[in-house]
Parts: C-alpha cells; sequence; structure tokens
C-alpha cells in the first residue's frame, strides 16, 4: 500500500517535471526517453531521472547536484511558453478565492492568451469541471492548447475561437467568469448573459482608465458588492548575516476588479 | 437540463448564502426555515429566500434592497466563528498556487484553529482528496468542525487532536503540508517524514524571528528552494468622481515560507 | 561658552515643547507660566518645565513619568490645528529634496490650508528666504497664521488672501512653487510665469484624475522632465519577543508631481 | 532689481547644472569653458550655455534638444560619485523632517561615506550652521571632499578622519546625529554624550538584525520615543494612453530609526 503511493510519487516518462540546480537554475523539464537536457552548469540524462522518485538528488556530467521537484501550479504559470503578459500566482491565487470554483466548477475564462490561466483553473474543477476558454486571434489557441497539453489538463478545457464581445458566450449558468482582455468593459454584457446570478466575475488590467471604465460597465450592469484592489509580493531575503526585503523587484502587475451578479426582478422568476 | 442547472442556482434550506445589504451590511448567513435575520436596516425573513434563485434581490421590513450572493471561499473565511488569527485570502490564495494540489490531493493543516484553512483546502481537493488537521488544543477542534461542516464540507477533513511536533503524524506520503503555529520550526522534522519526496510544504508567521528560525530548520531537514515573501493588497476606491487607493488598510498579516522537499540519498532508493 | 550652548538648550517661556508620556500620549505644548497643562495620567504644571533643559524628565501630580522633547518639523506638521487634510512629512520630506530651496530661498506655497507646509517652508529657508503663501478661504488664513506663529516663523511668511488662479502671483522669480490645492492644473499657467527657469514645481493630489489633468497641464506649459510618485512608509515594530511591520496603518495620503521649467526660445533673451 | 535677480539665475563658469535630454539621458555637468560634453545624440559645447539663464533649451551638434535644469537637491545625491551605497531622498526627506535641524544648525554625520547626507545637511544649515562628519576610512574623505566642493557647500562641512566608536566625538551639544555605518549600536554611546538632550538621533540599515540591536542600544542610553520605518516611492506611468503604477522599481533601501535623548536625572543639572 505504501508502496503503492510512492510509485504515485515516482517520475514517469512524460511527465512534467522542476529541474532545481540553484535560485538562478531551474527548469520546467518534460521527461522524455534518450533526451538530454543541457546547462550551463553541465548536462542531464533525462534517462536518468525517469523511475526516480520526486526528489532525486541527481548530478549533472560536471558534477552539478540538481533536484527534481514537483512542479507547482505557479511553476507552470510562469515556464509556459508565452506570447502575452501573463497573470501572476499572487493575483490569480487571491481571485480564485474570492470566487466559489472547485471541484466540478464550470467557467468561463477570456481571452485565451497564452492558455496559463485556462490550465490553472482546469487543474482546479477536474475532473468534472469544465473551462471554457475564450479568444479571438487565432495563433493564441495553437500555443494555449499546448501548454495546456503538457500541463496534463486538455480534457477539462474547451476551446473557442470566437469573439465574445460580438457573439456572446455559447454556455449558460456558468459558476464564474475570469476576464483578461484589452477592453473588459466591452464583455460585461454578455458575461452578465451567461453567469450563474449570485455569482462571481473577476477581471483584471493594468491601467486605472481600464478599470474605471469596467466598474462603470459592471455598475450599469447586474453586478454589485463591486471592488477593487492590486496585490504587491515582496520577496525577503533571509540569510544568516542579515534579514531584509529584497532591494528590487515587480511592483505593479494589475488592478483586480471582483463583482457579483444579481438578478434583475423581471429575470428573477 | 437548463432547468436542472438553475436548480442547482436555487437557495435551498439550510443553504449559507452572503445576504449583502451594502459595503458595511454584508453576512454570511444560514437559510433556516421560520427563522428572522435582523439587521439595523430591516428584518429579512428567512422563509423568504428559501426557493428562490442565487443573486435574488429582496427587501427588509423596512423597505432596504438586499442581496442573496454565493458565498466565495474568501467569504467563508472572513465569516467563519474565530479565537485566532486567521489567514487571510491574499496568503492562502498564493501559498495555494505555489504547491500542486488539487481535486484527490491529500494535505496536512497544522493547527487547526478556527478550521478556516482546512475548510479552503478541503474545498479544493473534493470530492476524493482529504485535508488531516492537526491540533493540540481541544477547545479549538469543535469550533473548527462547525465551521466546516457549515461551509459543507466535513467529509474532506480528518480531525486529529494530538501534539504532531511531539507525536509527529499518522498519514504518510502527503501531497502539500501547511504549517500555521506559532513554533513552525519545531514541526518540520516530522512534516519532512510525512510529505513526499519533492512536494510542497508552506508556513506563515508575523514575526521576522519565526521566520528566521524556519528557514534554518528546513536548511537542516532536507529541503531545497526555500523562499520568502509577504503580501499586501491594496485596495482602490474607483469613483466617478475620483479613484485612488483607499487611505488606510491592511499592511501587514505574515511572512509565508515556501519550500520543497528532497530525497537524501540514502532514502532515494 | 559651553555654557552659553546649554541656555540655548533651556525651554524658555512660550516655548513649543513635546510632552512624552508613551506613544500614545505626546503633545505639542507651549510652556506658559502659572498654567496647568492636563492628561489623563496626570497634571503638569507647566512652571516646573520653563528653565529646565530639553530632554528633561519630569512627572505629573499622579507620578507618571514624561519628558520634554525638541519638537521636529514633523511634530509640527501634526499637531497643528488642522481645518484641512494636511501634507505627510513622508511626502514633503522627498519633494523639498527634490527642489533646490535652502536658507534665503524664495518660494511659493498655494494653497495656504492650515499653514503646515508653509511653516516648514518658512524654518528651511530662514533667516532670509521667504515663503509667500496663497489662500483664497479667508476662514484659512487666521489658522494658518496661529500654527506659523506659533512655530515661530512668521518672519519667513508672506500672506497673500487672493485667487492666484484668476489674478497671478505677484511675485518674479521664486526659485520653487509647492501647489496643494483641488484643481492644480488650474494654477500651471501662473506658476509657470512666477517661476525661475529650470527650477522646480511640485503639486501634490489625492486622486488619478487631479494628476493626469495637472501632467497634461505642465507638458502645455513650458515644462520638462515630469516625474509622477507616491510614496508608502510602513511602521515596524521592533521588540524583544519579535519584529514585524504593523498590521494597519496609513496606505495612500496623494501622488506627487514634480517637474522644472523651460525657457521657451522667445523668452530666453 | 528684476534684472538682478535674473542675473542669479544665469548658468556661470564653473556652475553644476542637469543637462536634460530625455527620461534616460541626464547628467550633472559642470559648466566649464572650452569643454565639450559628448552624449550618444551628439556633443554639447559647454560654452554655449555659460551665460544662458537656466531652462536655457539648447541643440546638440546632431540637433537633439537638451535643458540647462537647476539640480535638485536629490540630483546631487544621485550624481555623486560614490563608492558606498547611498541614502535615498525619500529617505533623508524624512529624517530631515523629523528632527528640528535648519539654518543654523550643527549636526553629527557619521561615516561619511562618499559624503552624501552630509552635502544635503550642509545645504539645509548653511550659511552658520555646520555638519561635522566622521570616517575612519581615509580613502573615502578625499571623494566625500570633491562631491561635497562640486556641490558648493564645503565651507559648512568640517571632517573628521577617525573612530567615532573608540574615540567619540570632538564637538557637544549638537542639534541632531545622523548615523549610517554598518554597526550603529556601537556608535550609540558617544552619540548621546555629544546630542542636545531632547534632541534628535536618526539612523539607518538594510538588515532587521541591524535595527534590532540599534533599538536595543538606544534603549539602554537615555533614548526615548524610539521609532522604525521604511519608506517606499512608488512611480507612476501618466501617459495619454493609460495610467499605471511602473511594473518594475525598488522595493527596499533601508529601515530607519529615530529616537529622542532624554536627560537622566544626574545629568540634568
Amino acid at each position: 500500500m505504501v508502496r503503492q503511493r510512492k510509485s504515485v510519487n515516482t517520475v514517469h516518462a512524460k511527465d512534467v517535471v522542476i529541474v532545481y540546480l540553484d535560485t538562478k537554475r531551474h527548469f520546467l523539464v518534460q521527461a522524455t526517453k534518450n533526451v538530454k537536457f543541457s546547462t550551463d552548469l553541465g548536462m542531464i540524462e533525462l534517462n536518468d531521472i525517469i523511475g526516480k522518485p520526486y526528489g532525486y538528488v541527481g548530478e549533472t556530467h560536471l558534477g552539478k547536484s540538481f533536484y527534481c521537484l514537483r512542479p507547482s501550479h505557479a511553476d507552470i504559470m510562469f515556464k509556459a511558453k508565452r506570447s502575452t503578459t501573463v497573470v501572476y500566482p499572487k493575483d490569480l491565487g487571491l481571485i480564485i478565492l474570492e470566487t466559489a470554483i472547485g471541484p466540478g466548477s464550470r467557467v468561463i475564462d477570456i481571452g485565451t492568451g497564452s492558455g496559463v490561466m485556462a490550465l490553472v483553473l482546469a487543474r482546479l474543477v477536474a475532473p468534472d469541471g469544465m473551462v471554457f476558454t475564450y479568444e479571438r486571434r487565432k495563433e493564441f489557441i495553437e500555443t494555449a492548447r499546448q501548454n495546456i497539453e503538457r500541463a496534463g489538463c486538455v480534457k477539462q478545457v474547451t476551446f473557442h475561437h470566437c469573439d465574445a464581445v460580438e457573439k456572446g458566450f455559447t454556455e449558460k449558468d456558468v459558476d464564474a467568469v475570469f476576464i483578461d482582455v484589452p477592453e473588459p468593459w466591452a464583455v460585461v454584457p454578455n458575461a452578465c448573459k451567461t453567469l450563474k446570478g449570485g455569482h462571481h466575475l473577476a477581471s483584471w488590467s493594468p491601467n486605472i482608465e481600464q478599470v474605471k471604465r469596467t466598474v462603470e460597465s459592471l455598475e450599469e450592469h447586474q453586478f454589485t458588492r463591486i471592488k477593487v484592489s492590486s496585490v504587491v509580493e515582496q520577496e525577503m531575503l533571509v540569510r544568516q548575516q542579515g534579514v531584509r526585503p529584497r532591494e528590487r523587484g515587480i511592483t505593479h502587475t494589475a488592478y483586480l476588479v471582483r463583482a457579483n451578479k444579481i438578478e434583475t426582478p423581471n429575470t428573477k422568476l
């Protein structure tokens, strides 16, 4: 029984693992047979890690130690191939907790972009839920699909190549809507139609003007409890010789907008 | 079929809903038959909301509108009965994304406290996963169990009344360990034994000294990729007449520590 | 000689001192003969502190120790009588260093408000400089004058009861202009006329929209090197049992705008 | 009279000016006769700016416009030759306002480093005040002197090549003490002897451990009203197409410690 669980913790061929050498050298690598992975501190035979447990300590051909670690959701977000800016774990984590989604939820994600948001949502709504992801630029969908396949969650994602501002959403009564497009206010009317009453919409945008216009649109379209905030993560350096915040870092990514849909009197019945 | 889904979005007796009057008046209320809920802007007959859809717009007996909203994970965190300080959504959201947990995961949560962390984790690992929660102060467990029952996820939680520093953990090969106790460093040795190789441990503490000692303990016990940060959420006031950050707010909750377990050479095989 | 300096450090009648009991009880008090000063921890005879050195340790009639401390510029800012919001030391300190003012400078301050900014500027340009302060609401000027007299720097302040947007400024070739009015953009054209070429203008406003409009006005009126930022001060609790940031605090006061005036080709000669 | 003032605003030979081309190209330049100043957007004949007013708009030999601006205190801080890290305007500005210094003050600055703090203090205590600056590493003093001479305030600075921890300070009854050394706690006993009662000490350090030890030393040596904080400046991008905080920036420089000296009963008389 213990053995069986152990085997669950074995690196199998095609698994995606973090190969961690040090704070500046960590890679998301697919464990592919008969392939070598090169770093500036030496080469790694991927055959060498297949069949080993996660947490395995290996060595490059130059003798540098490396660790095989289980990728977190955040790792997969940061290491995805991206053609666009990407939502950060600090932002997405908060947004997810400010909805009620979990295993079995049906959610909409617009726009798909590099697929990063869809894949994290897909992992959290598995095995019975579904992420319906909308993108109007065809070229993005292929990269997104690759990222999501590599993360092992393509079964929980339905791709729509479609302009949701003009055509709307196919699904009805979804549990949450996540918006990451340059003009979120334009999507709000259709998002309102597709979202369950009382449930959660979230949107993010880098600029204040986008937020202001989105809030105005939410106020006009049956949304209440509108909340806007931004999140800053400050890394700390914790060392024997002294603890202090890191001196430089990311100071802004996006403003997060959240709201709940209400039923208007005439839609109530 | 559509109808069936609609019915899923109906407020049933015993459901827990957010009753939202305005930004200062929002309550987590269990929809109990023949019970009245009082606010300073009037009384609400809970019979009136049972059978209505989420998003329903009702009125207190004084004519003030209220909305029935679906509680988010964050709502349930903030509105839980608590005898201790509580983890914030901004912190827990990031931490969850920096692990690989999702439906089916088996995780450890220590200490239980008011049960807030356990209940959010339970919702995310449902229906087949399990949260093993450890608490050595018996008086906390009862409140925690009530909070978790009210949130509808008691099936995914196993309670242990036990001092895990001395006795260790019963489970083996768990997918993640979450630590929220005053002396996290003391739990690290046993956490290391119970955690799968390559997987994630997370801990939070308000003070720098706690963090420093925890990091030292992680370095001594087969952990790598240790990362420490703190997260600040800045609320924005978005109004027609002017947009600005809120002038006062929460400026610190906790430092977050994360690490991955490695297998030592002799545990590898 | 040493004695003479000592006497400089003596509390004289009419001096303004900080009476400090503890972190929650500190007062800006004028040392007035035959007057008692009451606190909830006892009464202080002000005769008792006159003639004592700064740093003197006294006792209230209930036996609680207090200290007579030299007020900082920041103390005088925070303890001034105010009818308006007030600039913070974290903001004004940065702004001052981003100008070239010092002893002898001639500067404009608009609007006067409670006089807090004028009095700090007056202390820094003494003894030969001058602060020209403009206010269109007569009722503010009297309070401002009292605050500035109490701070002992009324000789360095010239009051103008005047609407500078319509009437402009009397002075020419001032070394810096400081703007704290609700519509800073409206003052920019006249500020441009009164400011020396190459010198510094600073403005602050709580809302983003004010900042955007002010920046546009600066761009239209011979200003360059326009810079906008905000400053957050995070208080730290440093205690034997643990160090951490304070949990609640001020998270926003104002956006700071700075710019330098250029000479246009036709004004150059 | 107006003419006379105008002449004060003329760039004279040996003046130090900001030559500003754009946000990435701005230089602190000494206006030296018969010297050329080179930039990647063309060469500037410095003869061309001598005799012109501040705010003058010139052109490089490649036709790029540049502006001659009056350097702020902050410019001189950032553009000084430095062999050490340097205090930031956001930190020094706050600290200055949390003392009572101004024209005529006598203050101590330890250690001298690149002289940046001494030169700003010197400008603010001119013409009759004095900055006594202490440095034990001889090689720093020469660079500091050059920086201070270039800023035109060497008359207000007295240099001491001396280890103040061991030898103490020569001056008595100074108005403020500013400490920027790696072990501030070691300077506190001598700082206490040299500082006027009731007056202000300020210290800054990057690491938490330094702060904790300094606070302990202040508590042991007649200091009260001890306050610690850090200051973060967030730059804003204000553009026609959208306003947002800059995405990357400086997130930590130093923790600021402030305290007031008290007189003990036996030193009172």
